[in-house]
């Protein structure tokens, strides 16, 4: 699984009063702490700072590249905050969070995928707005793959968001969900399917166990990637017993691994 | 989800002295405690009692439905227990537990599918033994499921095991079983999928958490059915999270409710 550790975000409360007074070492640790707990990438947001969103990544990114060697994930739907982003980056090849299939938002990113050449998180979603439908979504997930290849971007540097929407606002969402992951990753092995995981528990009690339970059906339908907060002994937990019950795992030994090593919540 | 209790079972070293000391008031308990948490059916085991079984079993289905209305799956390889067990069950209708493609079994079990109109919980087996593939497994699914229906069985009373194997032994039996579920359920939409969990964690720390995991990944493959311990709140926790999950539980509507009521772990 590729794990994108979704902690270093402005729309986070606990994390938002660091950013505004700017306390370089709480960023610094909370990112060393996400690598270290296995996170493959680092998502940095700064969108809710309205007025200084740009100065704001800019500072996020340079602290934590001074400490912390995982590639980043630049979260942000500002093409402006973006190139901010990626001329700041001094880390490994970087993913963009994220484009979408509308028309401008599109082609405004595009340019900076391939300048700077990034993988790229790309949502189920384009001028119709959010899709209802396993077919629709799927439909924008051909569109957006097919013309990010034919401009060259590499299956493998493409994730798609099959954007999930809260089962608690309706019983299929779940379904559609899974059924959206299956289709993608059947038709395309080589791009990746990466989602957040916490939006299909909204509003329901017990939302751990949820988003534990669905981060197992997503993986067995082919998520292999996720925004999650990697510091979520339980959660992680479940993801290596999905690894090992997926054949991701040989003999289980990295599951083992971590029992032995305290890692594990159970 | 169809659960068969699976904690009336000789096997089990728990429950073992109750029913050598013919402690009827406990076997009751333990019996009407399952229905109450949800058992569809109660799994009742007496293969552990080589000399006696046929008369033990006979004691356990007699104590158990003095109190509890809940239908029996009648469970031993011996047909002559399975008679027996028949002959003494006034509670409605029974799954037998179980038949397999070997012929001498397949042979001995169908009549008395046939002459007490049970249910049949088939096991992807035969005998070349304990298939290695999912091809294999998919053929013998499809030859019980086709033999069975020849003579009268109908699809609705069939539940197929896929028969899991530890991956902690094999790192492909995971996917091998999943893919079964799969193939079989697609085939098969009238066929229920059932088995027991905790095989697949054989042999591996944390096991619980791996077979929380084995369940949501087996439901989203297909499965409808799980010999389980329904007195283990998690699981059945994740149980329910997975209905949520799948579809099968309207607006999250159970879910929420047996939250209320303080049936989940969470």
């Amino acid at each position: 699984m590729i794990i994108i550790g979704e902690k270093i975000n402005s729309t986070l409360k606990s994390i938002r009063p660091a950013m505004e007074a700017r306390d370089k070492k709480a960023i610094q640790d909370l990112a060393i702490l996400q690598f270290e707990a296995g996170a493959s990438y680092i998502d940095v947001n700064a969108g809710m700072f309205y007025e200084n969103e740009l100065e704001t990544l800019e500072w996020l990114i340079n602290s934590i590249q001074e400490v912390c060697e995982a590639p980043f994930a630049i979260d942000s739907p500002n093409p402006k905050a973006l190139l901010v982003g990626l001329k700041a980056n001094k880390n490994s090849k970087p993913i963009i969070n994220s484009i979408t299939g509308e028309k401008e938002r599109y082609d405004s990113v595009l340019p900076l995928i391939l300048e700077y050449n990034t993988g790229i998180i790309a949502l189920c979603m384009d001028d119709r707005g959010m899709p209802e439908t396993v077919e629709e979504r799927v439909e924008i997930a051909n569109t957006l793959i097919k013309n990010l290849t034919h401009e060259g971007v590499k299956m493998d540097d493409i994730f798609i968001d099959p954007m999930i929407r809260p089962v608690g606002t309706g019983s299929q969402y779940g379904i559609v969900a899974l059924e959206t992951i299956r289709a993608v990753k059947n038709q395309y092995p080589d791009v990746h399917i990466a989602c957040g995981l916490s939006n299909i528990s909204f509003g329901i009690p017990a939302r751990k166990v949820i988003n534990q339970a669905f981060l197992i059906a997503a993986m067995t339908s082919g998520l292999d990637g996720a925004i999650l907060d990697p510091l979520d002994k339980k959660l992680m937990t479940f993801l290596y017993a999905g690894e090992a019950l997926l054949g991701k795992d040989d003999f289980c030994m990295n599951f083992i691994t971590k029992f032995r090593e305290g890692s594990l919540e159970v």
